[in-house]
């Protein structure tokens, strides 16, 4: 096809576009099975960011399935896994998108999940609720393949994209995307657009498109409270040498109150009450509490920010994991020598990591301990009744949220309304984490999330899965922006 | 060596009594190497309780080792492991004296420890700190070589015992003692007798001889607090699905206060105020507490008990373990399905386990938490914002004291005043626990706690030592009650 007749198409097109969600659909369904499989085969790779030989694998079988939809595609080399990159110029286009992926996963504990491996996908359930389970199936395999399949359903319905088109795909997301933005000095011109388009994360559970400004950063840390140099028989100096297990218990309670407002002072001093127009946007979002507590099995949220939508405009204050000595069969009675909380911090864009870490510093200090920055010595052990250590396990990453009235991501939601006869669902911020903020603002462009998958998906977990109808419906919503 | 010569080198004897300590610590001294490697030999038989087919081996090699010594000894079979039962009568005697041992040992996990096997005992340290390394060095095994050690002193010197000896060797103390009560309706005869010595546990730490009145009690329970039926991403749901480790930790710390007085309602109540005798006793114990805090590296104890023999007076709420999710290299940012803190309750002869745990269900039900008897179901989760789980593991075992004034038990105190010209250590209770207290009630007559090994063996942990001083100066120890 000549480049004149795309342009010619794709001006034909703009002006039947109230039939490419129909157009996209009819493609899908005629195709279903050949995209799944695409997608079946992408997950057989395994992808967990330190597998470097199978990240490799990862980025050429992606950088061959983009060149076939006539990306330029490279294999970008960085300090870290690399980048897998595709560039598709549309003749006549004004706009430059960079759509962002990543093709890296969570770790696996193959004993926890239903089928013997994480990567060898398993197609479960009938009908509306098919799903396939594997690691990174939702996170983020499966909109990878849904954009590929977009390109195909336009050009079988003879349409263009209207902007130009670039893909990023990271390979060590999962890892904390460290290799990401010492990248940008040596591709600044290939990531040059005027819009970065995310493609992760959890759709609303209305199954409605959706679009999020923002998300939260994150800080990990590992907090350990000390007691005796090594366990003591809970026998012969029980009720007298201090349990460092009910002490970290008591650290810990004393930093939430019961509602689940962080007690830490001035945590949530950064930020700013919300504007009527911040409440009105939030108001908006459906509000589908009822149907996620009833799949998770809770009877009621937290109360210090009952509506979800809110609770996402605060850091938090998460206890991922909690260690002492043994539970169950090794358990032995014993005063533990250390207990420990892995905490995770998610932050907002006002919030900045080494802030609210000194925050809880100070919190610790002010309950009367001593911070250390390693296992105490003796010195240190008999000058400070009360011991512990924070510390900060891998970089944080901050925030990012791009403003509600910005042009190129006002014009993402009119796309998305046009092609879908209503607003899609508009998220001031995920809760979520993308490890993206300093590329984004490294990079000085707008950006927005388009998560499209089902929210039940157990990201991050065990049994991750992304369920097939929500999965090919995503096609359509990346169709939609291909042709704002 | 006739009947009638025993009898006179008996009556000789008893003239000599001040001279015991010498007589045997010159037997000692000239027989170091021999009685060290037949704690050697017999600490290289594996003895974990449920190590069956090493257990027997056990039996069979102590069996031998008794009958060495004249005892006519055999191996009782039990409902579990057997009991090994010697007798030695002593013409002319009028007490019957039991001592009560036992020759398992607490589970390992040989990664934690110093040296490659806990079964192949390692000798550390010179001069008067050499220690032998292995499990059950102290707890129980240097006892009973002890015991068997002091036999041959006194023979050596001619000196018989002056009460009839019984000894009862218990196979499965670690795990409970559930097959010594049943085994007295089939052995009653061999087990009567008008005192029972045990010799467990950790001498004082000021080195001189101890004798215990009584031991607290133990029940062991887990408590569970539940969260989402799976992980849920902590980001996604951060701040709004309510997180079972941090709600473990507010439960926990709301059973005691900051200075370590346990608060759930009534769990001293039953603990009447001690008499003035009572506190004569416990002051009269020499305060180590200096050198315990300052070989743990620990700089003050708790606040509510901070006399050491005072907080053996009540009991305990300790935290054994904690667990949820992965901290460390298995950490994910998600909000954990469940938390789980293993405690135990040391009993004191006053409180009744059942009623401790009842106390601590009502304290948990007054938290605003559902108890469940198993992991919750999809109506339970519907119904109850707060889900737990409190169950006994295993069989509690009640405290034991045998009055202060008991004349079996001020005859022990009596003997070991003149060998070591000054009073023992009397201690109104012993802070951990033998499984006996029901053994002791069914027998029916009184018990003592003759503990002798060093305070800092490292009971029930890694590395678990016997101090060979200690454990040669013991068999004095056991010389004085053998001829009290």
């Amino acid at each position: 096809m000549s480049r004149v007749l795309i342009v010619l198409l794709a001006l034909v097109a703009g002006l039947e576009q109230p039939d490419l969600k129909t157009a996209v659909s009819s493609w899908v369904a005629a195709h279903r099975q050949a995209v799944i499989d695409e997608l079946l085969e992408l997950l057989a790779i395994p992808n967990v960011a330190s597998d470097t030989p199978n990240i490799r694998r990862n980025a050429d079988h992606l950088r061959a399935l983009l060149a076939r939809r006539g990306f330029a595609a490279e294999v970008l080399e960085t300090t870290g896994n690399p980048l897998v990159y595709g560039n598709l110029p549309v003749p006549g286009a004004t706009r430059t998108v960079l759509f962002y992926l990543h093709y890296d996963g969570q770790p696996v504990d193959p004993s926890k999940w239903r089928q013997p491996d994480p990567f060898t996908p398993v197609m479960r359930g009938d009908g509306a609720d098919a799903r396939i389970y594997a690691r990174s199936a939702s996170d983020d395999k499966a909109p990878i393949v849904a954009l590929l399949a977009s390109l195909d359903a336009l050009r079988s319905a003879n349409l263009a994209p209207t902007s130009n088109v670039k893909v990023i795909l990271d390979g060590e997301e999962e890892a904390g995307s460290v290799s990401l933005v010492p990248a940008i000095g040596r591709y600044r011109d290939q990531l040059r657009a005027d819009l970065m388009v995310i493609l992760d994360g959890p759709g609303h559970s209305s199954g409605r498109p959706t679009v999020a400004f923002g998300a939260r950063g994150i800080a990990t840390v590992d907090l350990t409270v000390y007691g005796p140099k090594s366990g003591v028989h809970s026998g012969n100096y029980g009720n007298w040498i201090p349990n460092p297990a009910m002490r970290l218990a008591q650290l810990l309670a004393s930093m939430k109150s019961e509602d689940g407002r962080v007690t830490v002072d001035g945590y949530y001093a950064a930020v700013p009450p919300l504007a009527a127009e911040d409440r009105a946007m939030l108001d908006a979002v459906p509000d589908d509490s009822v149907q996620v507590l009833r799949t998770f099995g809770v009877a009621e949220p937290e109360k210090a920010f009952p509506k979800l939508q809110y609770a996402f405009q605060y850091p938090t204050l998460n206890v991922r994991g909690l260690s002492s000595s043994f539970v169950g069969a090794g358990a032995r009675t014993i005063i533990p020598d250390r207990a420990t909380a892995a905490l995770d911090l998610r932050l907002v864009k006002e919030t900045a990591p080494d802030d609210l870490v000194a925050k809880l510093r100070a919190h610790i200090e002010k309950q009367g301990y001593h911070l250390v920055d390693q296992d105490p010595d003796d010195a240190a052990r008999a000058k400070y009744p009360k011991l512990a250590r924070l510390a900060m396990i891998g970089p944080p990453t901050r925030a990012f949220r791009t403003p509600a009235d910005d042009p190129q991501a006002r014009a993402v939601v009119a796309a998305l309304t046009k092609t879908f006869g209503q607003p899609p669902v508009q998220l001031r911020t995920l809760g979520g984490t993308v490890p993206i903020a300093p590329f984004i603002e490294a990079l000085g462009f707008p950006a927005l999330t388009v998560p499209t998958v089902n929210f039940d998906n157990n990201q991050h977990e065990e049994n991750e899965n992304v369920r097939v109808a929500t999965f090919l419906d995503s096609i359509s919503i990346m169709a939609a922006m291909l042709r704002m």
